[in-house]
């Protein structure tokens, strides 16, 4: 009973297992609802308690939604025939944030990691060969990150395409638009001098 | 439909109501219970839907608890003839740890700050006096911070219970255990040379 409640306790202890959030982070923010608003605290609680059952993942593209298919994939103004495939459904997110791509995606869930022991069934790798083939997808984009894990997942998938016929390409590599060459790291920079552009 | 369900959206929007948590941070919050364990998930919720109604403050020193007086006011070995006030639940539990005080405690649920509009009315003052009579208490120890608004605070305190004939003290400011001259701020030192103490 170190807090004098068992609820409080119980609920930092809960909040402390949450990523980012520390034993310190997790008091501040279990005090604070404590002094919060009834309706805020009792908005938030209901929020998570329903969370698992209304949000799902599309049976298509295994993004985030509360259908079975979602949003993207059942809109028809989309093309059926690019499928840009993506780690997390919040890698998704900053995709469409840019407004430039039109095409239909594929949620990962994951990346290939063998030092994690994450193979390929452990992610959501199987769907995409299904529907590169059944939806004669003319090209996967693979949006993986520009990680070592990123790299591996996305040379598997290329090679796991190969006899579908479908072009596969990666995100291009380079300088960020805003950057400085200052401060550049020196692996981004030399794969800009081997992959320069011509003007 | 940002994030392909309402549900999640309001849960990152209502995460980023609480205090340090910035829109990037609600949306790992969100997506990480999303990915979590449905048990700890809905822990969490109910957790917070109890708080509100389990806890409360005792209705003696207004510290945090589940019945009508804390563990602290019940404990008979502790001593009565102490009050130690502090701004905050929380500050009740560091010094808690310290395992160096023995008496008991009063929460102010806030600061005098009159910059914000807060006055005495407005924190848990009135009762402080009301103790201090009623059970005749020979010390009150003020454990506001260090603060403009805290020492404001304590000397509020002092003038209202001089009529009292207990005595007030105060924590003793100076240089902190195991810090160093080089990296302590000018203000703390000076503090520390005016009121040195002999060896």
């Amino acid at each position: 009973m170190e807090y004098g409640s068992e609820t409080l306790a119980a609920l930092i202890k809960q909040f402390s297992r949450m990523p980012g959030i520390g034993a310190k982070t997790a008091e501040r923010l279990a005090l604070h609802l404590l002094r919060a608003g009834a309706e805020d605290v009792e908005r938030l609680g209901s929020l998570i308690l329903s969370l698992k059952e209304k949000v799902r993942f599309c049976r298509n593209c295994a993004a985030i939604t509360e259908e079975e298919i979602c949003a993207i994939c059942k809109d028809p103004s989309r093309s059926r025939e690019t499928i840009c495939v993506v780690e997390q459904p919040q890698d998704l997110l900053v995709l469409e944030k840019t407004g430039s791509y039109r095409g239909l995606y594929h949620v990962l869930h994951g990346v290939l990691s063998p030092m994690d022991g994450i193979g390929p069934g452990d992610i959501n790798l199987a769907r995409l060969e299904e529907r590169v083939r059944n939806d004669k997808a003319k090209e996967v984009i693979i949006a993986t990150n520009p990680s070592v894990e990123g790299d591996t997942t996305a040379l598997y998938i290329a090679r796991a395409l190969e006899s579908t016929g479908c072009t596969v390409t990666r995100l291009a590599r380079g300088l960020p638009v805003g950057g400085s060459l200052e401060y550049t790291d020196d692996l981004t920079l030399s794969r800009a001098i081997e992959r320069r552009e011509k003007i």
